[in-house]
């Protein structure tokens, strides 16, 4: 039993040391090699800790959540891989994309090796919590690519609103985060309704989290943010920034903006460039960060609801607190 | 409960009523239409088959395996949609397959969207099954991909051996099959030695059935076997018929080989007709039926062998004799 209240930094070396230990090895070696490159990347690591902070906060036994954390990380990363091949991104953490230095048809069998081994990992835990663990992932799995699916409609249509944007990012982004806190209060045995409120607060963390992503997307360090910048601006991804602006734009920003989204042969300097000329005009960046902010406090108010010791909140509210002012 | 002895006909019965009743319908549409299009297709379902049938042939209740029986359906059909990307098939079951309908990044999302489904179908079942289910599609569904991932490793080298084949074959369809018995067999709380008996006949089973499928992709009339003919050969597909017709070559027929399946610039006519030409010489069609044959009786054995009223058996004992014939 590992129920004592720990730091995120313990709750990240615990996660780190066992995913470190695991070679993610196996014949063929084509197959493998990708997922040991993607699961041994500098990620943030961000859902198995949340499945780690909930189960602790709760003071369920971290043992029995380690496993099931780790699968939900690597489900995760099968989503990027295959995210990247339908979003052409050359860049994640800084290395070249699955599909980029394996090929796309490696890069959909790596995913979907990927996916099969989430679920080896997310039932090494006891029996009892399998049901609830998994009637939860698999609609969260399945809420995750309707969202991508979306994402890429998305792409095709000028008449998309904000609020069709945040629908979209609760299920590419926030339900997986929900699912996380919640898995952990599974194996934690939290009260039902206390386990549906960490659920929402995961969501709107998500939302939040999500929306810093577009904006990071477009005004982060290269180096630091470990994608290409402007990536969702080249490939005319419709996020806050983009509908938020073409609320905002007076006629003649429009008919730019109309030209640059539309368009897939502008050489990529010049249609970023452009569109985030219009961005900074519009201030769209400050109003993206202010709407992250309004999500993040909610998240900090559910928290504060739980009938939870307040010395046993800490890492969830310190973790809330470092995403909110994150530059990477 | 549902346990008296069912015809193979009154098996495919209740397995098609369940598929047709099930809408697989969903937002956004673009996702869901093509999982309603491949799942409501007159495929063989024979997975699920084997499943009610070995829960029948142990006295399980039928009730209980339906749900994982569909799911291992989607979970076949996932591999299929995923596979028609890899190698380019433009047709299956008659229909165009699911990439050329809607595209690459559809046809992932529409898989990776099967797969989760596969699980929800998996789990509807009582809970005390669920660990065991589990742990046996979990690492099957890993050597799918391998198996997967080894066919199209194999399609750039010439020196792949008829054991390496057989073990191929053995992982990308072979596995599936034995898995969807012995998920039957569990569902029944057969005995585990009997249950793995079962899986070892399924495997036997599997790698008749593909080396038959192998031999029809070449053999079949196109449209009885609902794929484009030849295909294999065009995509150069080290199959049984290829390796044995290599064996048995003499030198300028093996330059011929070399000189067809090197080349991806050549007619799709040309190539075919040539390769099938020595294939035909060297009657590597009758080897494969004679291996596929031997396999058949391996499985008729192995279920000859189990302790089990003779009544029980007919049911795949039937439906082993008619794959040992199938056209299509």
């Amino acid at each position: 039993m590992d129920t004592e209240i720990k730091s995120i930094e313990q709750i990240h070396e615990l996660i780190n040391k066992e995913i470190e230990s695991l070679p993610f090895s196996g014949y063929p070696s084509n197959l493998y090699d990708p997922i040991a490159y993607m699961m041994h990347q500098n990620g943030k690591r961000l859902r198995p800790a949340l499945a780690l902070i909930a189960c602790n906060m709760f003071g369920g036994d971290l043992k029995k959540i380690l496993r099931p954390a780790i699968g939900i990380e690597i489900f995760h990363n099968f989503t990027l891989v295959h995210d990247d091949i339908m979003d052409q991104s050359p860049i994640r953490r800084n290395h070249e994309t699955v599909y980029r230095k394996w090929g796309t048809n490696v890069a959909i069998l790596v995913g979907d090796t990927m996916f099969a081994l989430a679920y080896e990992f997310l039932i090494q835990t006891d029996e009892g919590f399998l049901g609830e663990i998994l009637r939860l992932f698999n609609k969260t799995a399945i809420q995750v690519c309707e969202g991508q699916q979306l994402d890429i409609e998305f792409e095709n249509r000028t008449d998309v609103s904000i609020d069709e944007y945040i629908e979209m990012i609760r299920e590419k982004t926030a339900v997986l985060l929900g699912t996380s806190l919640m898995t952990g209060a599974i194996v934690a045995r939290t009260p039902k309704q206390q386990a549906e409120q960490l659920y929402q607060m995961g969501i709107k963390m998500g939302l939040a989290f999500q929306l810093m992503d577009d904006i990071l997307d477009c005004y982060a360090q290269q180096d630091k943010f470990g994608k290409s910048i402007g990536n969702d601006i080249m490939t005319n991804k419709r996020t806050y920034l983009f509908l938020q602006a073409y609320q905002k734009a007076n006629p003649s920003q429009r008919i730019e903006l109309d030209e640059c989204f539309g368009n897939n042969t502008m050489p990529a300097d010049e249609k970023i460039s452009r569109v985030k000329h219009i961005y900074d005009d519009l201030k769209v960046g400050d109003d993206g960060y202010a709407l992250a902010d309004g999500y993040f406090s909610d998240a900090l108010r559910l928290l504060d609801e739980l009938p939870v010791e307040d010395n046993r909140k800490i890492g969830l509210k310190t973790l809330i607190e470092r995403l909110a002012v994150r530059q990477v």
